[in-house]
């Protein structure tokens, strides 16, 4: 059986998985792939950590960006993580120097994931990152190659884990983001530094790289707009739960005229699938022109539904050239991508104010202004001359009188807090 | 551009769907492909047909088989279907000539699998399948390339629409099997044989599809047991629904020490995500080792979405050698596969017996008799001396009891017809 010799820069959790698989389960991943899995060598930044799996005879680099130059090694899996420094030095010269190579390193693919195809195109060689995006949710390849026969109009998907849990939780135990985040912390659901997840970041990374291979672009980190889930209050959930709708981190694109792309909480309907994928589950929703709606499901993060996609992409590599990175040949790709229009919406608003006469005709003669139309108009109970929310949903409306609605009620006397709004889908 | 010239054989709905998408929509299609798919030849029963695309320019083929000779020809298109004849014919003669294969037919890949995918092997080209199973759901390309990493535990699928879709209606207009049959004939939904779609023969072949790639298997028709939806009365839907249940027409298939393939109508709780894919979509549910659960939802059948599939993998096909055709090698496979033990599980019966004191006692007696614990048992209505439905839910029991609780209930002298039985999961 041919051998392929395998180099391994980063051993967290998922990186200690692969190692891990690649030692124990061998003879099933060598049936797969067809020869030999090798790993021969191995990075990280303490060599004397107890690891889950047998070092002792794997070369160690105290430098990652040389196995780029190794000749011992012939497949480079980076999992070292960040968007440059070592990784990209890593996977750069791994490519031109011809080796292959598997990541799981979204900031990386968001930001250079063109070049770095570019750059395996011309080297002959491949870079895979399924383990980018959804973890073990089989959405890149079902993208690029199971539904490349039909154009995509559309893309929702919960893309962020510890998102979906801290909002599961708030739903399920009524408790506060705060109290759900130092929870989720405790439990290793959310980082000691929590604002890569929350704040959408992580989300918007992921869908760049969905964006492209659904749109023929490069990945776009301008034309996105996100804001993450701080500001959803419980008494948010409540409400969306007696309207009929669940409140997720949905991460939003589109290509008609130009590009969309948003990551935004949202009131998404409860008959639509994608509202019931609950916890750290996550989801993406495919509008496709030809094939209509497709859904894929599944653990989005997490050592070894990580680890079964980087396994996934080694087998691949191993067993023959793969399909370019993002579907079509580089030189295919749409670089030329303009803003796109944000489409027409129904939205939720909640507006914290004082419990007062007048307040309401105050807050109402902004909408009466810009002729954004109220649907409904709730003040859950009283509260005299003290705070109290309240709850207003519009008809549909474009984006531009949104926006000028939002203006004037940030800029009002009448509001104590900053105004909470959020797409009704 | 180099040019990749394409013969389609059989011109169905789907057939002149990929036909129709190959002319309209080659600017995409090229681009994806990187290189020019030209539809050259077709082939079907009546070249005077009217069709939705220009079949002027194109090489008509009286008899299919012949494609597989052509030297126009390098890709064929086969979707005339049928597990043997001139589909296969043309499928076989074609990979021995070098020309790769795509094809929708299921009953053929069922049967024939493992053969052609030696061919394919042999003669350095390949056999593309994603049509046969589940349309445009990419559970093929997902299971072999994105999941390989991980081994799988068990299949879960709804993968019948026609079943699905009468399931749906009878529970939501409380209208029996055979009217809902006629209806959906009627809208097309439904052949006006149906016995291939209801009785789960449809459902099986795919199932043995999705279980070789699974299971590192061939295709084995063998083990495998199969009951349709027609003895499915909307009494047990309702009992379903009173329960916390929804009836499905449900393809499971796990391998531990031997194979085991299910094809039978199920309880199936509505807190599994399975249970509200409704109507025509269908919908496979993985439970993978590594990876936990992973499910895929979309359009199972429909000249739009099984034509995606069929567009995938030509361009798949055509930007590079693809995978082996079931992920190893076929001398890799698996081939002295034992027929597996069914796992335990909880049921549901429905027992129509006549109203009259004394018959109860003897049908629990049958149950005391195996040791069969009794989890509920409701009589629903009274109808003295008239036929009345006793429904029986059990606890946890092997499958050997099941089936002597059953021949002891099917001989029972109480019962004025045959009990139904359907898994609770």
């Amino acid at each position: 059986m041919e051998i392929v010799n395998i180099g391994i820069a980063g051993l967290g959790t998922v990186g200690s998985e692969v190692a891990k698989q690649l030692q124990l389960n061998s003879e099933f991943l060598n049936k797969k792939a067809g020869k030999k899995l090798n790993l021969v060598a191995v990075s990280a930044n303490n060599k004397n950590k107890v690891r889950n799996f047998d070092i002792s005879n794997l070369k160690w680099f105290p430098d990652a960006e040389k196995m780029a130059n190794s000749k011992e090694i012939s497949l480079v899996i980076e999992l070292i993580g960040g968007s440059d420094g070592v990784a990209l030095d890593l996977c750069k010269n791994s490519l031109i120097n011809g080796k292959s190579v598997v990541t799981a390193n979204k900031a990386m693919m968001s930001k250079h994931g063109y070049e770095l195809a570019k750059l395996s195109e011309t080297n002959n060689c491949s870079i895979a990152f399924e383990a980018s995006v959804a973890g073990c949710i089989p959405i890149i390849k079902s993208l690029r190659d199971a539904l490349s026969g039909s154009s995509v109009n559309s893309i929702s998907g919960i893309l962020n884990g510890t998102c979906n849990y801290i909002l599961t939780e708030m739903r399920e135990k009524g408790v506060s983001f705060n109290e759900v985040l130092k929870d989720a912390q405790a439990k290793g659901y959310a980082e000691a530094d929590p604002s890569f997840d929350v704040d959408g970041i992580d989300a918007a990374q992921k869908l760049t790289i969905l964006s492209a291979i659904a749109f023929g672009i490069a990945p776009d980190l301008n034309n996105l707009s996100v804001s993450g889930i701080r500001d959803v209050d419980v008494t948010d959930i409540l409400f969306a739960e007696e309207l009929g709708y669940r409140i997720k981190l949905l991460a939003f694109s589109k290509f008609d005229n130009g590009l969309v792309q948003e990551v935004s909480p949202c009131m998404i309907s409860l008959d639509r699938q994608i509202s019931n994928v609950e916890g750290v589950l996550n989801a993406v929703e495919l509008d496709t022109e030809l094939a209509g709606p497709v859904m894929l499901t599944g653990y989005g993060a997490g050592a070894e539904p990580t680890a079964t996609a980087v396994l996934s992409d080694i087998i691949s590599i191993v067993q023959g050239k793969q399909p370019n990175a993002f579907g079509p040949k580089t030189n295919e790709l749409n670089l030329n991508v303009k803003h796109g229009e944000k489409e027409s919406n129904r939205y939720y608003m909640r507006l914290n104010v004082i419990d007062k006469s007048g307040v309401l005709a105050g807050v109402t003669e902004i909408f009466r202004k810009y002729a954004l139309s109220i649907e409904s108009l709730l003040q859950r109970g009283r509260n005299p001359n003290e705070e109290v929310p309240v709850v207003i949903t519009t008809h549909e409306t474009d984006y531009d009188t949104l926006q000028s609605v939002m203006k004037d009620l940030t800029n009002s006397k009448e509001l104590i807090s900053k105004p909470v709004c959020m797409k009704i889908i």
